[in-house]
């Protein structure tokens, strides 16, 4: 426990994981609401939405007007995501997109055939190009993330030597660069990890890699979300994706029933950190509206917990602990 | 971490926590189905009615026809729940009724008077006609629970002393008797559990009654319910409540809101303690296909995960991890 962090970070991934997932094209006007509300809770990085063919995910073909139309707060990072080069220009020509250099590797050869139509190897490959565009646009590398770091419905388990080589691999890219590796982020792409993998995968990574921030991108799929936070917060990660409501998952994760849950829930695991009396900079009572507007904007009850029962301070308030007893 | 238990009992609350919280009253013939059914996974102790007012719960009207249509399963405990003397001689008239004799605490004034029209302190005092009856019939003491035993939506936080003291008082009550207290389970009736707060006081009753197999009743309201279990099994414990599918729940958790989530899930705690390699003697999959019945019956989505996504077992069988990597 003395291991825990004192301040952790959280990502907010559901205005584009949350709403790019979905079938249907949500109002403008209310996914700008939502980032909005979301910037006044103490979130300091929320991604906004993708560049990608409008054709094949036409859920997000408004990203320029929706980035246009925010009333920017400051300090505040309104992240984009790009898979190529078109999108990366159609990010860099849009107001109001703080560009920030990602990579991406997958740990399952299997599923970065599925998603991305590739090799895993020829994805990593392809991360130099990605060194090289970012350099030209100069953009330090802010991190990089392996997908399916934990299991893969596709492949199976992943064995951990496997991303702890993806990890020195890409540390060893950025000093090419002359850079250093700021951020490596785990994802549980399809739910397979469980506190031991967690543990297990975190401690190997920081051991190869010591300066290197280790941050987790984790979804609910299996129920298994809030204990595998707490056993990274027990670890000293002190960087979380996650989505407001518990928007978002991965639509290769489950059975293909589309009512798996999505990534872990911003303002359930925020909740989890203050109670822990872990500090995260979010006013919760704000987070949790936000989660509720999410749940009338995507109009079906969505898999978060305290925009159903509502977080512990209004009974707190009204009945303050009796201290002497 | 050492401190894991190698097996878990789980106590499958579904049937009657979750129909009984529901408005509509179900047909006899599914929820026979449902019970018969969890019989057949491997769980031993399955609750599976109330003998309660049929005026104030009329979706317990039925539990003699209930436990009456019931093929019993041989090794399986099929319990009921009374709260009066009227309860326990309807249970006592049943056929296939497992009788286990069981005190209940509150450690909440509060509470007590919402939920039971009493104080806790006489709540307690009850509890001597509970030994009395129950020597009577000659049943022992199965097991002791103290509802709200972390927190109160009508009084706050609890001083774990007060719950150490319940323990106490409770097991020195047993011993008046001759007889000894086997079990005492701790119930997060409203939801306000955190990993430090089921440490703490699993580890204060643990010192104050260190023979006292200690057990928790645990729900999902606010989202910690998975990461309450792994905090609480690298405690020991090896015994928990829980219901199939996420079922059930308390009336007075949330903020009025009836979609709060319930006790947690069974399959999705069952699913977190095999990953941990911790045995349960439950046919995962089996228990998955019971979350699926219980959702059908009960005809909306409810909260377990793994009724959505799957488990892993079928990926796991299709593409074995490759050994040497």
């Amino acid at each position: 426990m003395s291991d825990r962090p004192k301040f952790v970070e959280f990502r907010e991934e559901g205005p584009r994981e949350g709403f790019q997932i979905e079938k249907k094209v949500y109002p403008l006007a209310d996914r700008v609401a939502l980032v909005e509300a979301l910037a006044e809770t103490g979130l300091k990085y929320i991604q906004v939405a993708s560049f990608v063919s409008p054709k094949h995910v036409p859920q997000m073909a408004d990203s320029e007007q929706l980035f246009a139309a925010i009333r920017r707060r400051p300090g505040v990072h309104y992240a984009g995501l790009w898979l190529n080069e078109k999108g990366f220009e159609r990010a860099r020509r849009t107001p109001n997109v703080d560009l920030s250099a990602k990579l991406s590797l997958y740990a399952s050869d299997a599923f970065a055939w599925k998603n991305n139509g590739c090799s895993a190897e020829e994805m990593r490959e392809r991360q130099r190009r990605w060194m090289d565009l970012y350099a030209e646009a100069g953009l330090p590398i802010d991190n990089a993330l392996v997908m399916a770091a934990f299991g893969c419905n596709y492949e199976g388990e992943i064995p951990p030597a496997r991303v702890v080589e993806l990890a020195r691999w890409t540390d060893a890219l950025c000093r090419e660069y002359g850079q250093r590796l700021p951020r490596f982020f785990l994802a549980d792409t399809m739910g397979w990890a469980n506190p031991d993998s967690v543990r297990r995968l975190v401690g190997m990574v920081r051991e190869a890699l010591p300066e290197v921030r280790i941050g987790l991108h984790l979804h609910d799929t299996r129920g298994l979300g809030a204990a595998n936070v707490l056993a990274a917060l027990e670890m000293g990660v002190d960087l979380f994706d996650s989505s407001v409501a518990g928007l978002g998952g991965c639509p290769f994760a489950s059975h293909g029933d589309a009512t798996a849950a999505g990534n872990i829930c911003t303002e359930d695991m925020v909740f989890l950190c203050h109670e822990l009396g872990i500090e995260t900079g979010i006013d919760l009572e704000a987070l949790i509206e936000c989660g509720r507007m999410a749940e009338r904007i995507i109009g079906r009850k969505l898999s978060g917990h305290l925009i159903h029962s509502g977080s512990l301070a209004a009974y707190r308030r009204a009945r303050p602990a009796k201290a002497a007893e």
